[in-house]
């Protein structure tokens, strides 16, 4: 179909990508989400209608067992209503709850990709708005399955791990 | 291979997404490469290893057939050299440019991707940086072939076409 | 009075500080005015009860003697009402509406500050946000009269031109 | 003398307007002055000389009597040179130091301004670029004193003290 408006789900879950100075307490804390205002309002997107959906918001190395369950049903939930899905997480153990989602995820019918940054969105040269808008283009162009997204790089899950002194992820 | 670095052309011809203020004037003209200091140098990349070509600077509704023809073997000699490549091109007549190198350019052996802007670099509101991230993403995703990205979507070209009154381009 | 809430009229007329692109024909036209949204919405500004005035949208060039009454009669009216008043122009003719005013209003019993930008307020190193938050002080610091601030520096009216090479303006 | 250079000594001690993020830990500390390549040389001053001295790096909350009487020493110092000064301080003690320097600084030939940040120079949304501007203008027109400048207010030290809940200053 041509011009084809394509439809994503963006699941936001915390993370670095996602935490926001208080200034009483002059520290970063993940509270609501702050995509939608300071990226999503921002991209011209013509062909694509994005749902956004706040899961969880915290640390990714807080994430229990319970928090990936919740994922997992969510991301099912929105391949069921045949959605895309990107999914916003800390880098941390990113890889982990990609891969518990890989396991758990049979005959994935559409691409699932997984995304986060190194720096809070709110930063001047923070990384995540290149990592957001290079996920919105991943879960468009590739094959059905799960991938994290990160840097210009498309990594398959789970083949992928979080290179902590670099800042970045690699494959393994 | 494993964490690859993958070689990237980039290949900039003027356009909207180039023109910068001109102070004393008060007008917006095409004069030398703006992307490297404004977009790529803030961009993380560690998988990509990019080499910028200044081939012209140009609104692209002054093109003439002569710049096609040196646009099309600037191409060639970058995939001459196994380098996929990312033209900025002005939108005016950028379907046009890619047209005529697909009709020239045969058995393509890596991706080629057109983008450009709707709004010049400079502008806090500009899509420059969000079509030069996508662009720097499906130039490495897609499979071999000849590519109009912009807006989170990606045409096939010859079918496609600038919609001046979206400011946008769609799929003919 | 302590912490007093000091209330300014700023009164906007056009000029390159409000100049926007427009993406259907690429050129940098007065329309609406733009300050409020992008700088005044931006500050903090606990002290200050800030009213804006959209008076005229045009390039200061274009400027009529019956633009200069209408500028001088609000500004009057805005002083009538005991605020001090920012007033927002091109700075082709910024110095003479400024010249105009002083030649005009006698026994000004408050600051009345001009100002403006080099660069339109949309791009990321305009200088309108420096010139705005400088004016906005200005108008609070200095004794009653008729000024110019303008890239970190306060010109007493009449004394003061545009130096078009420099940029900027400078006493004479 | 017309359009003369005016110099000013830009101190620097640390405080959460130079807090910057680390990304291995996630947290965000003060180690080197970013005030220049993130103010200074995005500033248009040409009509002032800055230099910039890099006194101290630390959280405000931190500072000795030690601290105090260096910070004390540098700016009678810089006064000793004929420069106006402007000094950058983390606000939980911006005014006790301030004020000690009001109690041992007699008859000061040149205005001292303090400002810093609710939010580190590296937001989007920081109020340190208003407060940096406002100080630079606050030095140069205010009378020879002691003052701190904040969000769009001049206060005469020692009559100022931080509002924790309104995230600003007041007179007292």
């Amino acid at each position: 179909m041509k011009n084809e408006i394509i439809p994503i789900s963006l699941i936001t879950t915390g993370g670095t990508i996602e935490k926001k100075y208080d200034e009483s307490e002059g520290t970063l804390v993940n509270k609501e989400s702050l995509v939608k205002n300071t990226i999503l309002n921002i991209l011209r997107l013509p062909y694509s209608e994005i749902s956004l959906r706040s899961l969880l918001s915290k640390d990714s190395l807080q994430f229990t067992d319970k928090d990936r369950e919740l994922l997992l049903s969510a991301i099912k939930e929105e391949l069921g209503k045949n959605r895309r899905v990107l999914v916003l997480h800390g880098t941390d153990t990113m890889a982990i709850s990609a891969k518990y989602c890989f396991d758990n995820l049979k005959n994935v019918p559409l691409p699932v990709v997984f995304t986060g940054a190194m720096k809070p969105i709110g930063f001047l040269d923070s990384d995540a708005t290149q990592n957001v808008v290079e996920g919105l283009l991943a879960v468009k162009i590739l094959s059905p399955g799960i991938y994290l997204s990160f840097h210009n790089k498309i990594f398959t899950v789970p083949n992928v791990v979080k290179n902590k002194s670099k800042g970045t992820f690699e494959e393994i």
